[in-house]
Formats: C-alpha cells, structure tokens, sequence
C-alpha cells in the first residue's frame, strides 16, 4: 500500500530540516523536492508550522510509547539507560528541533504549549527514574534535591546540542553523532554522588561507556 | 559633559531589547526613542547587529574587569560566588541576550565568534577556579572530571534563563529575577558531592542562600 500524501510530506521535510535546517527550508522547497503542487501540500498543511507541529508530535508518540517507566518491579540504571537512550534516539532523529529549541517553539502557540506539555512529562518521568531507584537502594537523593536533579539532567540533556553548536562550531556545522551521546555522560556525573555503594561498579561501567572527549571537535 | 550620542544609542537599545525583546525593535524604533535621525544612529551603526555585538562587548567587559582569579592566595567558595555573582548580574544586565543565545550569536559572523571566544573565556575560569579549590583543599575532583564539570557548571549557568522560559513561561513573559539566582542553586548542586569535610558547613551556607523554589512560577 502507498505511503499515504500526508506522511511523504512529514518525511521529506524531516531529512531536508535536518539536513539543511528548518530556516532553509520552505513549504515550496519541500513540496518540489517530492515532485507534488503547492496546493496539493497545502491540502495537508496550511504552512510550515503546521508541519514542525506534526513532526515534533511524531516526536513525542515515538518517545512516549518507548519510555514507560515499570511499576512492577524494583528499578535499575538499566532503566535510565533506557530513558536517555531513547530521548537520544529521539533527539537525533529530529535534530532540527534540538538545533534551536527556543527559536522553533516560538513559532506558534501550539508549538509552544506542545514543548511545555513535554517537557512538564520528561521531568515528572526523569523524577520517578530517580525516585524509583532511591526505592530500590541504588540511590540516595534527599526529598528535596529530587526535582532540582532532575531539573539538571533534563536542562543538560535537552540543551546539550544546541549548547555545544553555540559554544564551539562553525555556522553551519552539526554536532557529529558521536558528540550526542556525551550528554548522557554528563548527567551520570550529575547523579553518580548519589550512587549508593551496590551500584558503584556497573555505574562506572555506565560513565565510561558513555564517555566520548570533547577533544574529537578540536582541530 | 554630554553622553556620546554612540553611548546614548547603546544604552537605549539595551533598555529597549531587555524590556520589549530584541526582535520586535529595530535601529529607527531607537533612533525615534532618542528623538535622533535614523541617520544620525547609522553614522555610529551600520545596522542591529553591530548595536548588539557592541553591547555584547560591553557586557564582556564589564564581567572581564571583575572577574580575575587570585594567584597570590589559596581560594575559597567565596572566589566561585564571585564569579557566579558578576556573571549573573551581567546575565540579567543583558539578559535580552541570554532569552534567545542561538539566536542572538547567529546573527552575523563576529557575534558567533565574540560569543566562542567568551565562552571559551569561562569555561577556563571556571576550571581554573575548581583547579584552584581542589589545590586549597577545599574540593576533590578526579583531574580528568575538571572538564566535565565546569562543562555542567556553564551549560546550566548560560542556558537557566531560556531553558526556564521556553519549558514554563508563557510567551512573552519573562523569568522573574528572583529566579536567575536559582542557576546558582543548580551549579552548587552539581559541585557539592566534590566538596570536602572541610568545606561542608561553609558550602551548605551557600546553598540554602541560592535556593529559590521553583513554585514561584506556578499559578
């Protein structure tokens, strides 16, 4: 069965944000670039911000289905892990976005009130992660530092990006993939004080898989 | 003597980015303020962007002169409130900067390369002042992690002001200043687990000074 008019268009415009950034691109590049009308792209949106809006809800459906936190058992860094994998996942697929939070969330109100609704989740699920793993004696956060920790790794995880494009590279040069997953190094060493004794070895064995030097971006 | 009109021009366009956002105001907008002809404002400024890389010069400046790290003494937490202190009330003094970073540094060429260089700048001297705490003993930090930290250190002190803004705030309405303290809270939160015996009471000081509750923004 064809891939239905609705979904090319939410797929090309994807790869040509992402390779070219969203300010490069318009409503006409991309219906050109999938041989269709104007009119024909209009039909299915009415602009450019109607198409962000769809692709960052894809963005957010592909993350909340992955991201659910388990009720049934106690918790482990496994399931951090599998948070942060996902959000990087998730991250890199849409990483137009990520290039420039603050400038694409002002471009509608929907977008705006969209970034705020997930951002309000992200940080209750990166709490309950924390709180879950203080459950299971894996960490010891005092009640009151939970949502200040949880503030930090989510400001680091979903600025990381657009942080280091800012502070290191040259216009038009994009963060290489492997640069992406340092951000999950540096919110381990945000959590690892509070890393209980038990957990200490296959913690460090987290940081260092996740560890990639700064240094790849120096020429 | 009479203000430069070069001055005057600065300090109006300061006042009217920070109050109204950089990007509904335009060279004549304060050119009309000042009650001077938009040819008078282009004698001294070709366009927006050379105001703003002007006032992000000022703003280098003024947080250069205060910010020098002792070398005829050991350090203490009170050289890192120092340097937290001059950065944030530069931060807020420009703070139509820090609303949109991105945004602002990727509007010309010498903006992106003024904003390298001082971030570059920061990043070693907050190094430097970890280096020099763990020499005075009043921190232990693994020398491999100095990097990281101070990494999370200025991720978290650059980016509090737009990251709040874009997950909580309303469009338009701005980070209450009360609330650029808590960027503080956050840094001290990350460096606390690298304090030692010593320090502790002194630093538990410091924190209980800086935190601010986030339901300050909740309605």
């Amino acid at each position: 069965m064809a891939v239905k008019t609705r979904d090319r268009i939410l797929d090309r415009a994807l790869e040509l944000f992402n390779s070219q950034g969203e300010r490069a691109i318009t409503t006409n590049h991309i219906a050109a670039d999938l041989g269709i009308s104007p009119g024909n792209l209009y039909y299915h949106f009415r602009n450019k911000d109607e198409i962000i809006l769809a692709l960052f809800q894809r963005l957010i459906d592909s993350i909340a289905v992955k991201i659910t936190v388990p009720k049934d058992r106690p918790l482990n860094f496994q399931d951090k892990r599998m948070f942060l994998e996902v959000a990087l996942a998730g991250m890199w697929e849409f990483r137009f976005i990520y290039r420039d939070v603050h400038g694409v969330m002002n471009r509608s109100r929907e977008l705006r009130a969209a970034y705020q609704q997930f951002a309000r989740l992200s940080l209750q699920t990166l709490e309950r992660i924390i709180v879950g793993l203080v459950s299971s004696g894996y960490m010891d956060v005092p009640e009151q530092e939970i949502e200040a920790l949880a503030l930090n790794n989510f400001m680091v995880l979903s600025s990381w990006q657009e942080w280091v494009t800012a502070a290191f590279l040259e216009e038009n040069e994009v963060l290489p993939k492997k640069l992406f997953r340092r951000a999950f190094y540096q919110i381990l060493l945000m959590d690892r004080p509070f890393v209980c004794e038990v957990a200490k070895e296959s913690f460090a064995e987290l940081e260092a898989e996740y560890f990639v030097p700064m240094s790849i971006l120096k020429r």
